[in-house]
């Protein structure tokens, strides 16, 4: 099961990507959770380039295709999602393989409501289904806490698991309901 | 008067980056309207660099500050603001002369409440001014209409022309309350 993680930060000392790699560490034996770390080399997003777009835009697409889900971790700036992980989706408006995809938005920040409200929306628009019981708030920030210090902190290291077997759950549920074992005619 | 415009389309037939040109030319005769051609070569922001950014940088923020008033037009990707104006305004947070700047948001699309919503919102956040009587809505998409055309338009050029009228009223009261002659104590 493979899930790509991406984070709406580009700070290295980024709480949100901090939050990304614990997952990936605390995540189930079957699951694979990469951080994809080319957000901040995507081009802004232009539509007439949409359908020759830069290598690296190609490359973000196809790990897009290849993930059984997403898992969004993204700060908000200005009641605002930020501009580096809108730019990254706008790159995958018009990617037929995002449509029905699986993804979680993880919030690192209980009052940062304007940012996640936005991207469930975005993400809606786009087709991608949220899985509800995988997208929580978990309060780090002012917790202080870097990626050792989530792994480490049993409540915080519980709520990430729990988020990442909902997600766990929905892929295995999303792959049978996709890969019909009866023959469509 | 100095008013920067800024387009959050990069596309060459931009209907919003149109719109901004229409209204440099059908701007009153002490306005002068520059549309800020470099919004697609910002780097993404990234709060690591806040403090010591890229020259373009520097210099969008040279130019902002310079402005009496922004005038915005940007297109709505995905029930969302576009990247390129979000990373825009993303590089503009700290940066203190934006606080109390005169804003002006047209929207082409009636329907694209969202990024329009969310665009006033990050703006009011950061301390902006809209000025409401500025901030209209102009029915373009579908109108087919381009620079030329929204000029040589008499319904589409007058809505535009109220709007600067607008936005001129409101830069020569903010100048004179920004600026009083009479001796603070």
């Amino acid at each position: 099961m493979k899930i790509l993680a991406l984070s709406g930060s580009l700070r290295v000392v980024s709480i949100n990507t901090a939050l990304l790699r614990a997952a990936a560490r605390l995540a189930p034996q079957d699951m694979s959770i990469t951080v994809f770390s080319g957000i901040g080399d995507l081009p802004l997003f232009n539509l007439d380039d949409e359908d020759c777009p830069a290598y690296i835009v190609t490359d973000f697409r196809s790990r897009v295709a290849e993930a059984d889900a997403l898992l969004f971790a993204s700060p908000e700036y200005a009641h605002g999602v930020t501009g580096a992980i809108k730019n990254a989706l706008d790159w995958l408006v018009g990617f037929e393989p995002f449509a029905n995809k699986l993804v979680a938005v993880l919030n690192a920040s209980p009052r940062a409501y304007h940012a996640d409200d936005a991207l469930r929306e975005t993400l809606r628009t786009m087709a991608a289904v949220i899985v509800d019981a995988a997208s929580i708030t978990i309060p780090l920030l002012g917790a202080k806490l870097d990626e050792d210090g989530m792994v480490s902190t049993p409540g915080v290291a519980r709520s990430i698991q729990e988020a990442l077997a909902a997600l766990h759950h929905a892929v295995g549920l999303h792959k049978t309901s996709s890969n019909p074992s009866f023959p469509l005619r």
